[in-house]
C-alpha cells in the first residue's frame, strides 16, 4: 500500500472531532464547503462524521462523500454492527470509501467503559474488522486510550486487526496523556513486535490535554508511522486534537527527519479563518503557524534583528503559509531601527538627530497609547517640524 | 545554590516577553496587580521589564520591586553598560534583584545582527556579566538563538559566563526552531561538558513557532535544566512563549519525570482570565489547561465514559487548576447517557422507553439547535407529557 516509504498521510478530522465541540456544530452545506477546502488543501483522508451517532450527521457523511472526488471519506464507528452499517450506507456514493472502527485498548476503558475482558474486548476488535470489510477494502481500526494501554496487550490486538483485514491502524493517546518519548517508544515497539505491521500504516491520533499533541504526533512519525490525524485549528474536544498545520509545517520546516506530506501549505491561513469563523471557535493571535500574531514581531531587539535580515527571527515564510507578510508592529517596545522603517514607509528620511528626537516623543506617545497608527507617526513628524 | 536537586524554579516572563505583544502594553498599576497574582501563584522570579526600552518599563520595573515580597524581581538588558545601568537602577527596591543579561549565540545572530565575530561576542558576554556583577550578585545570562548555535561555541560561552559570576544560565530556542531531542540533546551537552556547570542552574526559554514549546521545556527539564521561563497562557511575540500553566502540569501529572516546582496550581484558572483580560489577548476555548473547553466533554462515546468513570477520559482533575468543574455539554454528538445526566440533573427520571422517545426528540432539535440549555430540555419532556 505505501510507494514512498518518507510520505506521510494527513487524515483530517475537523469534521467529526472537531465538529463535536460545543458549539461548533456545522450544517451540512457548510460541511460541504469545508471538505471542498480540505480537498484543495490535499488532504488524505477527510473523516466526514460519525453516521450513528444522529440524522444530521449521517446525512453530511453522504453529501461530502459525493462532493469530494481525491481524498478518502472515513466514517466513524464503534465496534458493532448497528454503527457499521449506518457507516457503510451512509458511504455509498465515496469514491474511496474507509469505515473508521475500533474499541478501548487500555485496562482503563476495558474494565471501568466497557465492564469486560481483555479477551473479549480482542474478539469484539477482530469481529467489527471483520464486519467491516465485507462493505469497504479500506478499514482503519483504532484502539481508543491506546496512550494508557498496556503495549504488550496493545500489540496483540493491532496483530489480530491487521490480520482480520484493518489497513490502518490508530494508536490515539485519546486523553492526552503521554509525553513525546512515551508515545514514540509505543509507536516503535508496535512496528518492531507486530509481526504482520508492514500490512497496515501506524495512525497517529493525538490529543492537546498537556500542551503536547504535536510532539507527540512527530515522536510517532520518528519511530515509524505514517498517518497523522488531527484538526485545522487544533479544535477538538477539551484541549483539542493535534494541530494538522504544526505537523505539517515541523516536517516542512525539519527536513534532516526525511518526511513529507502531500499537503499545499499556502492554503493553511485562509482555511484556518474559515473554519474558525464556520465554527464560531476564534483562534488565539499567539496560535503557532495561523494565529494573527505568529508572524508579528514588536520588541525592539526582535524587531532591528529582523530588519537586518528575517531569518534571524524567523523561521517559517509567512507567505508559505498563506500570510501576507510578516509585520512589524510599533509598541513602547520597539526600536529607534523599526519607527525609521515606518517613517521611510511614510516617506520621511530623517538624519540621526532628528530620528533620535522623534523616537523620545514617540515613546511617550507608545507608553500612554496601545497601538501606534500611521496618523501617530505623521503627527510625530509633525510635531518635530513645528518645535524644530 | 540548589538545595532540591529535584526542585524546578519557574521564571514568569508574561510582563516583559508577553507584554511586548503588539495591543498587550499594561499601565504600571495593571502590571503590579498581576505581579501580586503571580506571586500568590508561586513563581520564583517575575522578569519585571526591560528598563532601558521606555521611561514606562523602566518605573514598571521600580514599582514591581516594591510591590512583592518572595519572587526574585529580574530586568532584562542587552550586553552593554546603559543597558546594565538602568536595569540596576530600576531593581534599587528590589529584596532579591537580578539582572538577565545576555546577547546571540548563533552564527546567523552574530554575523547578520552584530555583523561581528564569536571572539568579540564572547568578550562582549564576559564583560556584561562582570559589569552586572558589580550592582547584583544574582545574574542570569541569556545565550540569544542558542536553539540554533554551534553547540561547542555555546558550551565555551556559557563556561566563560558561569566563570565571569552568571548564576543561571538561559539557553533560548528564540525562534522556536528545534525538535525536543534536539533542543535535550542540547542541554545535555552542555550539563556533561562545561565544567563549571554545577555552579549554575540551566534555564529553559522555548517559543511556540512550531508548537513545540511545552516538549521543548520538559525535554530540557529531562536532560538537566531546572529553571523553565514562560508566560500565563503562552503569550508573547509571534505565536508565543512556553505556557507556564502546561509544564507545571506536565510535571505534575507525571511524577515518573521526578520533578516538582513551588507553583499553587489552583490559581492557574483565575489568573489565565486576568491575563486575558487585561492584556486584551483572547485564550482560545481549546488552550490546554485553562481553556474554557479544556474539559469539556460533548461526544456521546466520551461522555458515556465519563460518566462511567471520569478518569476513563480525565488525566487532570479541573479542580487542580482552578475550573470550576467538568462540563457535559450537550449537542447533536451527544448520547442517550448524557441526556439522561441532564434530565436527572432537573428532577426527571425516564424510563427506558420515554428516554428514548426523548433521545429521539432532541436528536431532531440539536441538529437545529446549537446549544440545548434547560429549558430547551424541559420542551422536550413536556412535549413528552403532551403526546405519549
Amino acid at each position: 500500500m505505501l510507494h514512498d516509504p518518507n510520505r506521510v498521510y494527513v487524515f483530517d478530522t475537523t469534521l467529526r472531532d472537531g465538529e463535536q465541540v460545543p458549539g461548533c456544530q456545522l450544517t451540512t452545506p457548510e460541511k460541504i464547503e469545508i471538505a471542498r477546502e480540505l480537498e484543495a488543501l490535499g488532504v488524505d483522508i477527510i473523516e466526514a462524521g460519525f453516521p450513528i451517532s444522529s440524522p444530521g450527521d449521517f446525512q453530511s457523511v453522504v453529501e461530502i462523500s459525493k462532493a469530494v472526488k481525491e481524498p478518502v471519506v472515513c466514517a466513524l464507528t464503534r465496534a458493532n454492527k448497528g454503527d457499521i452499517d449506518a457507516a457503510a450506507e451512509s458511504l455509498k456514493y465515496a469514491k474511496r470509501p474507509r469505515i473508521h472502527t475500533g474499541i478501548g485498548s487500555s485496562d482503563m476503558h476495558i474494565k471501568h467503559k466497557f465492564n469486560s475482558t481483555r479477551e473479549e474486548i480482542l474478539e469484539r476488535a477482530v469481529d467489527a474488522v471483520k464486519y467491516a470489510k465485507k462493505y469497504v477494502e479500506d478499514i482503519e481500526f483504532y484502539a481508543e486510550d491506546a496512550g494508557r494501554a498496556d503495549v504488550v496487550y496493545l500489540a496483540q490486538m493491532v496483530e489480530a486487526v491487521i490480520a482480520a483485514g484493518a489497513t490502518v491502524v490508530n494508536i490515539p493517546d485519546t486523553n492526552g496523556y503521554c509525553l513525546p518519548d512515551q508515545y514514540g517508544s509505543k509507536i516503535r515497539f508496535l512496528k518492531e513486535n507486530v509481526r504482520n505491521i508492514d500490512q497496515a500504516i501506524i495512525s497517529v491520533h493525538c490529543h492537546n490535554d498537556l500542551g503536547l499533541a504535536t510532539a507527540n504526533s512527530i515522536a510517532g512519525l520518528q519511530n515509524g508511522a505514517r498517518q497523522i490525524e488531527g484538526t485545522i485549528n487544533g479544535i477538538g474536544e477539551r484541549a483539542g486534537n493535534t494541530s494538522i498545520e504544526e505537523v505539517v509545517m515541523v516536517l516542512k520546516t525539519h527536513q534532516v527527519l526525511g518526511l513529507h506530506t502531500h499537503i499545499n501549505t499556502r492554503n493553511f491561513y485562509e482555511l484556518s479563518h474559515m473554519v474558525s469563523t464556520q465554527m464560531r471557535m476564534p483562534v488565539q493571535p499567539n496560535k503557532a503557524i495561523v494565529g494573527n500574531n505568529a508572524f508579528a514581531h514588536s520588541s525592539g531587539i526582535h524587531q532591528d534583528g529582523f530588519l537586518k535580515n528575517r531569518e534571524n527571527y524567523e523561521i517559517i515564510r509567512p507567505e508559505d503559509v498563506g500570510f501576507p507578510s510578516a509585520s512589524i508592529v510599533l509598541t513602547a517596545r520597539s526600536g529607534r531601527h523599526a519607527l525609521k522603517f515606518h517613517l521611510e514607509r511614510l516617506g520621511y528620511n530623517l538624519d540621526k538627530e532628528d530620528l533620535n528626537s522623534a523616537y523620545s516623543r514617540f515613546l511617550t506617545l507608545a507608553d500612554i497609547k496601545l497601538d501606534i497608527n500611521d496618523e501617530d507617526l505623521l503627527s510625530l513628524v509633525a510635531f518635530k517640524m513645528v518645535k524644530d
